[in-house]
């Protein structure tokens, strides 16, 4: 496998809630995972010390970060900083996105 | 201004090469950059001590990296440790990508 290319299949996949999937790679100092949120499906408030970037690809959700809501759709860009709580709830279309994450992120190599 | 969730029209936009847009904006530790590239535009073999990740999401182009060559399109992703030369040119149908790089690039502020 290319250390360059990195294939969905290669990606380790986990699924953290009900109907969400995560597809994570590993680089040199980011963690990249794809998500992939069934209709209706939620990740629960939470946080981590690791800034998380990124962008809706396909679909819409409802995303709150740090207490501010917004309904996200494709191209919709966001970034949370470190230890800021933040929640989504896929809408009827689900919800396609991409998180990029310094540091790594252990739990997902 | 959300601090959260960033607008394409917030960005920085910057046009590096003829052909090529940069949507780039600021997080923490990352810069985050849309990069729309017209059909047949290319982005010269560079390289920089940050690492690069990214995915594509539309379009095609023909992408090599520390001299490896892929197609890619939509949903291929991409890991580029710093210090790794690397070329990127739109096919026929254009390019959209999403980069993120650590540390943050101060250029691109």
């Amino acid at each position: 496998m290319s250390q360059y290319f990195i294939d969905k299949s290669a990606c380790r996949r986990l699924t953290p809630f009900p109907g969400v999937e995560m597809y994570t790679s590993t680089g040199e100092t980011m963690t990249v995972s794809l998500v992939e949120m069934a209709p209706g499906s939620t990740i629960p408030v939470h946080q981590h010390p690791h800034e998380q970037v990124g962008m809706i690809i396909s679909g819409a959700a409802e995303f709150t970060i740090g207490g501010e809501l917004k309904r996200v759709g494709p191209g919709d860009r966001h970034q949370i900083p470190g230890n800021v709580p933040h929640t989504i709830t896929a809408l009827e279309e689900g919800l396609i996105a991409l998180d990029v994450f310094y540091p790594i992120r252990e739990e997902y190599k």
